[in-house]
């Protein structure tokens, strides 16, 4: 349950509402693509088309794939991903890391045995022979967008299982690998609506495949899964394509002035330079993620302490791109945290 | 995928729009306990609550149990079927007959070797050693209402496994089997929320079930699987109190007005005696379920006919409890088949 700060926990120990936390652990879109009042008049009486077909027609409106693809819907992709592992039954599942938890997780409650691979200094390192691949693209916590086409090559030449998952592709301009499912059936693609869209409380991901991939997955998926206000949200979103150049120059915008505000600090040695709507950055002198962590509490601030990610430390920490004014406020308490007398920092 | 019937084909086929069905398929109380405008100010942008913490607080205090029992909740009671019967891998599933195709579908799904035993002539049929037994009360397609005593007693003298589901018992006034799980570890109780709070739309349902029990089930569930507008729907739903007595005393005097209609027309032989939200009925001669849906359908009228029930055929069809407009125009839909001349159906 690392993927963010448990924001409510956090509010709870400093005693106020979870609305009053600036939240720089969750990458999530500060905008919204959807008015809630619009889903007054949901019906929510009558059981909801088992088969998602205006959902999944907007889905692929958006997200176009070619004939010989289909695509499953799912409660999040954390949802997604527990639900294509449990039916894929790996053996060996090979992790590109650094990499959040969650794959790792899932990979212990089930048993497989996982490789992790360090994208940073192996990016071409073997894998097994018909093992699972899992990759995401951008990758987090770090934002790096790959060219895949050479990764794609030499995991198909082992016949691996590949999954990418593209949950912050849409922050980017770049294709997905959804077109090279028609040439390799063992390619699935994940995603995750949440990000983009700025709505971590609406339950929908999916995954898309070859179509005889997706039936077998469908198998074991039970009835009436989503929500008719989650599917009724997100089909208008999905529908709502100014959304889409707006949030991708605003991210931008935003995640330069973020670089900024990590850079004026003075606190770190690395900041990396993410295609995403989040940057990850390395203390300077090997100092404390969780101590900045306490130190920004007081100013309501939560950031991630990457310590959990495979093949990082407590050193790094990562910010996700947020309004003006959260960054202002952001700038404004690290400028705090260098004049207080008692700081700990050393400067590098 | 039969819990009703598919609205959304039902209304392709003839032309109008889903909100324009009669369904009487679909058992969902017609009422519903929230306004959907004290929806508006759900924060979607950040991640919900892991733990569901004011969920699971909203149906303790509804569905009172004992300590030592625990709760986990799922994306409907579908969902949570699934997640148990994947988690415990029974060999043996006994389903007391009839029964929703629901179990069926998910125990072959899972390759699980199934008993039937028919509860109208065997109830008390051995079960076997260590099996899993499921038991729906109310049951349904018949909604009669068991005291399930002599059962549990029954099943724990054969250290079986016990799934009860309780998804009807709120339209009665009956305890339910949960103060048990205290004194047996291997009981679960399962419940749909959709039911009786008339929202299908709306993807919440639990498992009550021994503290270890629900730890163990929680080891193979996704994080953030339930979306922010549901849980704020339906903790405000369980919130509303007066609506339960409300529903109770409404669906009683709504199931009399459908039990004389359907007496009045003349067309079925048995009526059966529900305690819940919806009615039983068999064709007088043997006389086909389908043809009455097709003879509905001008109507706009969908109802479920029951061949897909364990131990039902075709003669035997399901009406939900509907609101007094709806009951009058199935009521007169009715005569209009009776008068018309090419009428097929014999009167017995």
């Amino acid at each position: 349950m690392q993927h963010g700060g448990n924001i409510y926990r956090f509010a709870q120990r400093l005693g106020c509402q979870p609305e009053q936390v600036l939240d720089f652990s969750a990458n999530i879109n500060p905008e919204q693509a959807v008015d809630l009042s619009s889903l007054q008049h949901v019906q929510l009486g009558a059981y909801a088309d088992p088969d998602y077909h205006l959902l999944k027609q907007a889905i692929r409106q958006r997200y176009p794939y070619p004939s010989g693809v289909d695509s499953e819907v799912f409660n999040g992709a954390s949802s997604a991903i527990f639900a294509l592992l449990r039916s894929l039954q790996p053996k060996d599942l090979v992790l590109y890391t650094p990499l959040y938890g969650e794959y790792a997780h899932i990979a212990e409650a089930l048993g497989c045995t996982v490789h992790n691979i360090d994208r940073f200094n192996r990016l071409f390192a073997d894998v097994p022979e018909r093992s699972t691949v899992i990759f995401v693209n951008p990758s987090t916590p770090d934002g790096q967008l790959y060219d895949l086409q050479d990764l794609l090559a030499t995991w198909q030449a082992a016949d691996c299982t590949i999954i990418i998952d593209e949950s912050f592709l849409d922050f980017c301009k770049a294709d997905s690998v959804a077109e090279h499912i028609a040439h390799y059936g063992k390619l699935y693609v994940i995603k995750s609506l949440s990000k983009f869209y700025g709505c971590a409380g609406i339950r929908i991901g999916f995954i898309l495949a070859a179509t005889s991939a997706i039936n077998e997955l469908k198998r074991f998926e039970p009835a009436w899964k989503l929500s008719s206000l989650d599917m009724a949200y997100m089909q208008q979103a999905l529908a709502n394509s100014a959304f889409i150049e707006q949030t991708r120059q605003q991210t931008a915008h935003l995640r330069d002035l973020l670089y900024q505000a990590l850079q004026d600090s003075g606190l770190f040695d690395t900041i990396y330079p993410g295609q995403a709507n989040f940057l990850l950055a390395r203390l300077a002198n090997g100092n404390d993620g969780f101590q900045l962590q306490g130190q920004l509490e007081s100013s309501r601030i939560l950031i991630r302490v990457c310590d959990n990610f495979a093949g990082l430390d407590k050193s790094y920490v990562r910010f996700a791109v947020k309004n003006e004014q959260a960054i202002a406020w952001l700038d404004h308490a690290f400028k705090n945290i260098l004049s207080a007398p008692s700081s700990y920092i050393q400067l590098g």
